[in-house]
């Protein structure tokens, strides 16, 4: 019988964070692991060489009339320091009231765990399923998946095959609130680095005959907004998809205890562009981000310097339509033409990623034309979310970005079914993180209905 | 016979730096160093105890008739890092052409030593010189003089027997043409932290819902400057001294060449407030400066994150006839006013000193009343420059704070002939510094007329 609790723990117990170049022995054990479970359950396992860390990619059914789920995972984790941190070590997974603790428990080998446990489940009832199914399993999406594109390019053929790609990695607010994730925010960062003097200057000797770059930076920066929270760059909202009123009653639903969220955030009061509350305004609307500044000296006391240098990081969130190129081109527009022509200016480009977005069947206004078989997944999910979890599953899209999931769609065409399972107090990327076993449970039940569905019966 | 480049070197080679805990052997052998050379040159050298770093008191001359002047110097320098930016070692003295580098070469230890040089050479040759001198000589000048309040409290009653302070600690434009240094200008610094959210959030999770700390810093930066370079704080301009003609027609005669004044700070243009150039701007007006800015994630690449914290460290030099007390009120109104109140905000004091002004004699056309000694002072300063450097000096207000000349002049009652050594080359404050030997010769030969000229014969 197979014990996917038991299997998570062993899971967890290989410390595979992709980024730690000490952990080589935790990333083979993981894959060997991960490919040795598929394998027993019936799957023929091959194990793709990245420049990195490889991609499993493991597939049952060979009969081509049969509908074709891809399930998407990770196998690698966060980081786990601070260490000191955590109530249990972050390798050794223990329970605590119904809850597992362990770094990777919630993101992704719970989750992940949650569809392999429903497939063993399923094909142990129903070895004969008339589904073809592809995990595709990769190890370096902590890291930003540097390795998927070239992975996508060199498999597109054969990813091509699939109908849909099924997922759980990303958010629910409640434990019995499921939420199918129908977009995920765009990317673009950049650094910008302002230089004034040749060389770090006494500010008493040189003080009011130069724009400091400090203030050069901070200029550029108060340019970038408007005063009621948009961002004030032309022609950035163009492309911004507008929101259907299903949408925004979905967000209602959600809840609307902005008090709570509030306090979460720890903030005296939001700061949401008008005519968007706060759980409209991560979901729906681009937004550019300071994510670092920095220049002259930052130690304790003082000293009276004005620098050289001064740099500040930019992010970009994007929605649904905007093409990161379009945007990284009005930014740094922005950018040069605010500048002031008594400093010089840098700007260094960093990575970015392309928004998401898939409409649920059946709410659209002004539906676009979806494969049958997409269709049929998210009704399918609607019901067996309703009747395992006791409510129907909400659709919204979500505030950040994973931007395999529009690679994927560009490269193969394919859209993703991203039931959320992970909950705001599982503690992703931080100290003691866990994942709720009853979701859990309940998860794997639904997926294996889900999955039984889409087989047809 | 008195060897100033050796009794210099061996000064530089003890550390002697205030700020770092780490250089208590260096402070201590500073102390002795100097101690024990006025001892060898006949004065009574008494060692100060302060809270920090003791100060140096050495007195010859008992004659209470005599005129009395008090020699200021400090034996501490300015941390030497970047370290790998010297050419030589900071603490390794060495002469390349006609300078002599090492950290505290010119600020302070080479302009002190020239004085006591002068001291050594005047008394050699006329032992029984109806002066009285006193040395006066702080440890902590690098460090914003903490101790030295307190000290000129304790000891105004004996310093009030001098009849003016004499020192070399403010700058000259080229090796012939000294400077006599007639304003200061003060200063008022403070840090401005900024707190968002409780703690670091996930850029895009959160983004979009609330005023990132660094947004509301560069807003604030960004609001107290005019696009012409002015400060824009109300009333900030309310009381600062009118320039006179004479003032600058001496700033005038310091030099027009400002292509290679821009050139020397590397600037692709000037940024000075309209009425004034560069030259003037430095000497007569006030300031507002960010000396550092911090937040948010400084590494390599990214980290989409939203800080919890943000600060900027603001210092303003102020002209004469400003309070500082008057425009840090002033200043924190204006970041309390136009702080955005979705975030909190505070502001933490930094030390402040008072401007200062000395009208030297036949300048004014409003004259105020002054001591017929220090008149004497400016009067032999003039001609024994002139005769030196082959130039008589010009009389200029410096952009630079030495707020205890503010201090002394406030408890003492004694005014300042404050006699310009350094050259901007000499890389002040930064690697590499030097000093430059033919300035160091001409000038000992300077002070030894002027002390000479006081004594009178």
């Amino acid at each position: 019988m197979f014990d996917p609790v038991e299997k998570l723990k062993e899971f967890i117990r290989h410390p595979s964070v992709s980024a730690d170049p000490a952990c080589k022995a935790g990333m083979k054990g993981a894959q060997d692991f991960v490919g040795g479970l598929l394998t027993s359950i019936g799957f023929s396992v091959e194990v793709v060489k990245t420049d990195l860390h490889p991609i499993i990619l493991a597939t049952r059914g060979a009969n081509p009339t049969w509908p074709h789920v891809i399930i998407y995972g990770h196998y690698d984790v966060q980081p786990a320091d601070p260490l000191n941190l955590w109530k249990s070590p972050a390798f050794e997974p223990e329970i605590r009231g119904d809850r597992l603790y362990g770094r990777g428990s919630a993101d992704n080998k719970g989750p992940l765990m949650t569809h392999i446990s429903a497939v063993a489940r399923l094909l142990e009832r129903r070895p004969d399923l008339p589904l073809r199914i592809t995990f595709m399993i990769e190890g370096e999406e902590e890291m930003g998946s540097p390795s998927f594109p070239k992975f996508l390019a060199t498999h597109s053929d054969r990813l091509k095959q699939g109908d849909f790609v099924f997922l759980s990695d990303t958010g629910i607010p409640t434990p019995d609130q499921i939420v199918i994730t129908c977009g995920l925010r765009g990317l673009v960062l950049c650094d910008v680095i302002v230089t004034g003097p040749k060389s770090d200057l006494h500010s008493g000797l040189h003080g009011g005959v130069l724009r400091n770059p400090i203030q050069a930076v901070t200029e550029l920066c108060a340019s970038l907004h408007t005063p009621d929270g948009r961002v004030a760059i032309n022609g950035f909202y163009d492309d911004v998809m507008p929101v259907e009123e299903w949408e925004r009653e979905q967000i209602r639903k959600l809840g609307t205890d902005l008090g709570k969220y509030r306090e979460f955030l720890g903030i005296p009061a939001f700061h949401t562009p008008p005519g968007f509350t706060p759980f409209e305004a991560t979901r729906v609307l681009p937004t550019l981000e300071f994510n670092g500044i920095g220049g002259g000296y930052q130690g304790e006391g003082t000293k009276t310097v004005i620098p050289s240098k001064a740099f500040v990081k930019i992010s970009c969130r994007l929605v649904a339509n905007q093409k990161p190129a379009k945007i990284r081109a009005l930014l740094y527009e922005a950018i040069r033409e605010r500048m002031p022509k008594d400093v010089t200016c840098e700007i260094i480009d960093q990575h970015e990623g392309t928004p998401y977005v898939v409409v649920p069947p059946d709410r659209s206004n002004t539906p676009k034309k979806q494969s049958p078989m997409l269709a049929k997944a998210f009704r399918a999910a609607d019901r067996a979310i309703a009747e395992v979890f006791g409510k129907p599953p909400l659709y919204l899209r979500e505030g950040g970005s994973v931007p395999i999931i529009a690679d994927i769609k560009r490269v193969t065409g394919l859209d993703s079914v991203m039931m959320g399972l992970f909950l705001p107090e599982d503690n992703l990327h931080a100290p003691n993180e866990s994942f709720n076993l009853n979701v859990m449970e309940r998860g794997i039940r639904a997926s294996e209905k889900i999955l039984e569905a889409i087989a047809g019966s």
